[in-house]
């Protein structure tokens, strides 16, 4: 399974896709990040997310597209602009007849890191050591696309559960792993202290 | 010169189109909102607006887009949504090679009233009155789309000053006429007091 990974801004839009081979082995297929000159006219540089987006898709033919979930942040402009960025690439799955997820910053971190509170270098981190690069991705936007992009896949995440949790709004995804799990996630979980006993990269507590 | 106005929304996104005749005459061509279900996974929520925005362009065939610019609301999801849907609209614009014209609340307020603060209901009835409209246009989110074209008109607003808005970012546009206007500005609330003067029915202060 293909994941195209979306870490959405207007400034920088960090696109990653894995492949997911199976238990926990993830592949990097791709990575990069979109840049946008802040003095351009915003549907402009909406347009520019939105074609190198369909250009991904096509060349990278993923089964599901996973994009971060905007949550409040201190800046109401950011959100704002990160949020029609997450709705263009939201759109771009939908034409391209993709399923949709949506992953909390928190989900992807706890995801990768094993902490959902983890800074951006942990991430980075992470990334480098579950995809085997010989660098960590940078900037931190192209870490958190691969980051969102490898927490799809060891959430359970096939397409039936994209699917799911696309149409299970904001409250049904768990903000972090703990107690009222569904069966998938408990799977999920046990899969994870199993793979953490056997010593495995990732993720570590 | 035609403007399709949208009124961002993902539960009601409302869509009007007043086509400005010179002065401060605007007559209706079309009014609709597009409605997507709550239960429906967002990105397919996003694709039908899309995809009626699309239609509308193409058979109405604006000469520049007005989109609500979003602000800080009390709910957060709730500007999530709208700032998607409004990304989308921007993103219509560009594929169409539209400028794009952003306006907020209080401009479109202060435009068809006199009072950046006015009530929906207010809004509404001046809406009614400029068009010459049999009854309110309901729902508010109808109101607001036609509110937020016929702004755009009357605030000098061609296809140049709509690229040079959308070129400025957040704070280049007054939110409400007062000090510090620009000479489109200033002639458009001369023009504004005059028509007061002559007891014109828009706006009233």
């Amino acid at each position: 399974m293909r994941i195209l990974g979306v870490d959405p801004g207007l400034t920088r839009c960090g696109l990653g896709v894995v492949e997911a081979a199976g238990g926990r082995k993830v592949r990097l297929v791709a990575v990069d990040v979109v840049r946008t000159p802040a003095e351009q006219s915003p549907h402009l540089r909406l347009l520019t997310v939105a074609e190198a987006l369909d250009a991904w898709l096509a060349e990278h033919r993923p089964d599901v597209v996973a994009v971060e979930r905007v949550f409040a942040q201190a800046n109401v402009r950011s959100i704002t602009g990160t949020s029609q960025v997450a709705g263009v690439a939201m759109l771009a799955a939908a034409r391209a007849h993709l399923p949709l997820a949506l992953h909390t910053p928190s989900e992807v971190k706890a995801a990768v890191t094993g902490n959902g509170r983890a800074e951006k270098v942990q991430v980075q981190e992470m990334v480098m050591r579950i995809l085997g690069l010989a660098a960590r991705p940078k900037p931190a936007d192209a870490a958190d696309a691969l980051a969102l992009a490898i927490c799809h896949a060891w959430r359970g995440g096939g397409v039936g559960s994209a699917v799911r949790a696309s149409y299970g709004g904001a409250d049904t995804l768990p903000r972090a792993v703990g107690t009222g799990l569904t069966p998938a996630q408990r799977a999920w979980a046990e899969a994870e202290r199993a793979a953490r006993r056997a010593g495995a990269v990732a993720p570590k507590g």
